[in-house]
């Protein structure tokens, strides 16, 4: 079960005009329940995306870059389990694009108005026919309100659905934002997660919409991570149907954009941290942030290093305040001028090293009371300048790799 | 118990004239078993030695470094199990140095001919008292014989000894070459020890020993990892007596130095072996290999990329072919302008991998028969240049993450 995370009820979610959601059993894999999911996007739609930077990206990654490249007005997006399409070469290119051409005669579009979205093994062959069968099922459960369907239908090792709403009323209008995400082991930032969908219908113009997606990966995605293993399909797409009764934004710098990227971003953070909460055998919820430090991406690298520990990640699944190990991954993370006496590290409100050293108000019970919660802060200062970074992580458990040593299975 | 890996009989560790060890028990945690060491070097011996590259380094790496730094000639080394003197800040040296200045006065040199070492509990100061007071019974000790009870001594999660012998023949004369390792958690290249000692009778000059002992620390240490965690007390220590009756070796291109450093590297990757043999929880031990690359540095951060994926190292304990996380650990650690349709990679002789996608002789049956195997190699090729590098790493196991989560209980 996840972390301090309360998943949305469906009611939770909230219909964004201009998007319905269907889905419907492929039997991808021999298991019961739907596998393949429609997102169908009214016309005027733009939609912009970041992705994995892994070099072995998966095939439904390279055709969605080309297609959001070859023009932002997206039409449908079409994503299934048990499959990543990934490892699998020119054929799983071929592959990715039958389906979109399905999809596109399935809503009366153009192919490249489609985006493909895989999760699942890698290696594998895509099971094609499989997935063009049960478009016709996914077709006819479109609704608008099938948000919570729809994640439900792309889970692999999630334990949860996981999905945000927020409205703000802009001018008057009000607007929705919605989005979902899957992703629970493989993950690490650059992108981070399997998919995520957020929609809004904001009429936010193609050019600022490109801007803003990577501004939020940013700040939400980009900050988690369970494992430290970036996945092949790693797909964050904002979409934005237009649909809100109001003159398009077409100028990053419109006031309008504010509450609205506000929404967006807190929808974003809420399902980044919701992927982390349900991360592969997760018992903590970690927060790590290291301020102090002369640029944001070395206070990022420490942080990653701290978060990727599994010397330090298996300490906080024990609650044992082995503290050092905390020391170490700063450490190693640094880079050859860092000063060891001048950093500090807190455990929530407990200050734990100081100079370089443990502190002398230091007590191991202050330490333990910390370490026993479900959701922790480690707080690293850095002592020679003013950036900051935050990463989310989880602890490492037996069941991460229970989870991972019998997946296939 | 370690994979694959028959531990030394004490007979087995021959002796190194001019080098005597013993052992004795400080109580420094509440166990009955000795975990102080001394070893004395009689007088003439050189020694060099390198050391982690962790910013947070134990106060005895520090000391060692100047110690070393001051002159070649070295007569004691004092090592203790049960706490690292690291993340103590300014007293941790204070105590390192108190510690090499008790020794001094029993085995009469000056405290800079004494190399300190420290393993066990981060953050933790040094119980100064408990290791003086077992220095007397330690010297009492002292034999040539005393390899094995040395290693013994100075074990942590270890689970066996760890230590081997080679001798040779340089222009009639016999040279002796033993070493000792500990080390099984927090474990990974650069330096890649808690600490690894590498003795022999050749008079080898100070000069070449400082070239000679990172050459092999290339060869051997630094391609080991457990986890990725680079201890905060990492060192490796060549120590040569000169007792043989040959002239002195003072230049690297003296031919009788080619079987020497020969032995020498035998005896120090046989020991970093052992350590990922026997690295926490490992039931298998795996070589990732890793050839035409661009240059070796890129080649060993595919390989430890491959190493320090949790999923790949899930999948190797599970004996689950699910070899497409290794594809995504190589896309991870790849640089961007990797082309993936050149990649192949190889399961001991199975090609899974060919054109960047699965090779069409691939059978999941064959995969299977070598994922059973409790030694397997991973052989990589880039397909763009002539570089290679290797690594050897383990799985992750349950085990792993019990012993972490349960080390200072």
């Amino acid at each position: 079960m996840p972390v301090r995370y309360t998943p949305p009820r469906p009611e939770d979610l909230l219909p964004v005009p201009g998007v319905r959601l269907g889905a419907a059993a492929g039997r991808i894999k021999n298991w019961q329940r739907d596998d393949v999911l429609l997102v169908a996007f009214d016309p005027g739609t733009h939609a912009a995306g970041v992705f994995t930077q892994n070099r072995f990206c998966a095939a439904p990654v390279s055709v969605c870059r080309r297609h959001l490249a070859a023009g932002n007005e997206v039409r449908a997006l079409v994503a299934n389990a048990g499959n990543a399409n990934a490892g699998t070469g020119e054929q799983g290119v071929r592959d990715a694009e039958a389906t979109c051409a399905a999809v596109a005669d399935l809503v009366g579009c153009s192919p490249r108005q489609v985006l493909p979205f895989s999760t699942g093994v890698i290696m594998e062959p895509l099971p094609v026919a499989k997935i063009v069968a049960a478009l016709p099922d996914a077709k006819a459960a479109l609704a608008p309100k099938g948000w919570f369907h729809a994640v439900s239908a792309i889970m692999t090792t999630d334990t949860v659905p996981k999905g945000a709403s927020r409205r703000v009323v802009v001018d008057g209008v009000p607007i929705t934002v919605t989005g979902i995400a899957k992703g629970s082991g493989m993950i690490h930032p650059d992108m981070a997660t399997m998919l995520a969908l957020v929609a809004t219908d904001a009429p936010i113009g193609a050019d600022v919409l490109t801007v803003l997606v990577r501004e939020i990966a940013h700040l939400s995605f980009n900050c988690a991570t369970v494992d430290g293993d970036t996945s092949t399909n790693d797909s964050f797409i904002v979409a934005a149907t237009g649909k809100a009764p109001m003159s398009a934004i077409v100028t990053a710098s419109d006031p309008r954009l504010v509450p609205i990227r506000a929404a967006l971003t807190v929808v974003a953070v809420e399902l980044a941290q919701a992927i982390v909460r349900d991360g592969e055998g997760a018992t903590k919820f970690i927060a790590i942030e290291v301020a102090g430090g002369r640029d944001g991406e070395e206070c990022r690298r420490i942080a990653l290093g701290i978060a990727h520990s599994p010397l330090v990640k298996t300490a906080f699944f024990a609650s044992d305040p082995n503290l050092g190990r905390i020391v170490c991954a700063i450490g190693n993370a640094a880079t050859p001028d860092l000063d060891p006496s001048r950093v500090s590290f807190w455990l929530d409100d407990v200050l734990v090293v100081e100079h370089g050293g443990r502190a002398p108000t230091y007590r191991e019970e202050d330490g333990q009371r910390v370490m026993k919660q479900e959701e922790i802060t480690v707080r690293v200062a850095l002592g020679r300048g003013s950036a900051s970074a935050t990463v989310w992580t989880c602890d490492f458990s037996h069941d991460y790799v229970s989870i991972n040593a019998d997946y296939r299975s």
